[in-house]
């Protein structure tokens, strides 16, 4: 996992636009909230689905660093001063600190636009069908309907009380979303039967409650200095979790119970689904 | 115009997602947005441009749709405290005051990321490849080194001194972009020859300035009920414009000069350019 975090870094400096015109300030701010580290989890996925197929590295790399600036795009946003109001990310300062609130809403707008440009690109894939698929896909997750939908429901949690259906719905559209799209970014590349675009869907559900689920219990357990941003937040703004719904133990047998089941789901796949099968179990004992 | 504004406004209330689930609060914010009114000026360009080459109006009415979703996007992070700071917008409460900042950055967010779900859509063309192409087009000129990155210049300019080509540079990429698109999109759809995708970029390019320094104009010469939103913001932030460094005598004419070229690029299409040929002097002559 390491080692492709590295690779799609040196994507991500390589396919971000030079800080260059009298605009280079927007640019510097895409790059230094793109490029400031992460897990990379949801490249990892997109190149690892897109194993399965065979689809040439080239390929899914552009795709996982449009998916990449799009979950970076997220963030930006997400730490205003009007949404979470965070100071810290990855332990670093966030974009409207490091710049200013103004930049950083630029920034975030640029990032979004410049995934669908990077997914539309003809190196992206020579068959536009593909490339209009992954636009088609990747808009639907990121939407209203999937990303930004969830992030509305979330803002709305602090004032309201979410029971855990509500609260795994607010997840598998605020988190899930992406992840979904992710593994189907693969499953359209790969041109991948019904059958196998099911069993990934079912497996980037499960992913992606488990990852969440270890989200919330960092929020609880883990230390800033760990976890490289404001801990114990949901707890201070009154949100429901699946800890506060759920308690430590709970949520714990739960994310290890859905990190299990996650793999099942790639039984029709050959030792190809390799990556796909271990990385659950890195996402629910990861530390930040 | 009139008959078109109409038209795009049935449309955009179709094809907006309804105001349903615990998200609802999120769509209703797009919708109050989009569908207060507005000339509706790059929609018309798309169709005009569309019925040079017999376009269907199924067709080049969702991608006018989706560029309008852009447009408006782009003014609800524009009015944003942040950024421009505005509590009028077509004469009602801009997208913040009427719900809060969070929501209006959310809603901004899912209006750009529901634009490229429209045109990737298959409702919006049959064929993959002019999906894939309007997809990235728009991306472009939409992005960073198009009306974001105009965005990004006209704050910093705030503190910079302009002089007109600077002007003319920031305001091609600020508000001619999407100018730009709009006719490009009719060409894409209409699988135009190289020769008439210059004819219709030339166009937009003489266009889109004089649109940009009646624009001026009216700050300085309209008032807040005729333009709908507060006027002499220019000035008062010491922002050099056309009419600052042309004064408003020159900045008039040229303004004319422009429009009557504009008409001048499109001698090679026949009476189908009318509406193309007429949009100039109505673009000079509007009050608001």
């Amino acid at each position: 996992m390491g080692k492709v975090a590295e690779a799609i870094d040196q994507a991500l400096e390589r396919i971000l636009p030079p800080a260059e015109g009298k605009e280079a300030r927007l640019m510097e701010a895409m790059r230094y909230a793109t490029l400031a580290g992460g897990k990379r989890l949801r490249p990892f996925l997109v190149l690892a689905s897109a194993t399965l197929f065979e689809v040439p590295t080239e390929r899914s790399t552009r795709v996982a660093c449009a998916l990449e600036c799009i979950h970076t795009y997220s963030l930006v946003h997400d730490d205003l001063p009007c949404m979470d109001d965070d100071d810290l990310r990855r332990g670093m300062p966030t974009t409207h600190k490091k710049y200013d609130e103004a930049t950083a809403v630029l920034a975030g707008d640029a990032l979004l636009t410049y995934a669908f440009e990077i997914v539309s690109d003809p190196r992206t894939h020579h068959d536009p069908l593909v490339r209009a698929e992954l636009v088609h896909a990747m808009a639907r997750e990121a939407g209203a309907h999937g990303m930004v939908g969830g992030q509305m429901i979330d803002l709305l949690a602090e004032s309201e009380e979410l029971d855990i259906g509500a609260v795994t719905r607010l997840q598998q559209m605020k988190t899930g979303a992406l992840i979904r799209f992710a593994v189907e970014a693969g499953a359209i590349m790969g041109r991948a039967t019904k059958d196998q675009r099911q069993a990934l869907q079912n497996y980037a559900h499960d992913l992606g409650l488990a990852f969440q689920i270890v989200d919330d219990l960092l929020d609880v357990e883990g230390t800033e200095e760990e976890v490289g941003k404001k801990v114990g937040k949901d707890g201070d703004a009154g949100k429901a979790t699946f800890v506060s719904l759920l308690g430590v133990e709970r949520a714990r047998t739960q994310a290890q119970m859905l990190a299990d089941q996650a793999g099942l789901h790639l039984e029709m796949f050959d030792e190809k689904a390799e990556l796909l099968r271990l990385l659950p179990h890195f996402v629910i004992n990861r530390r930040h």
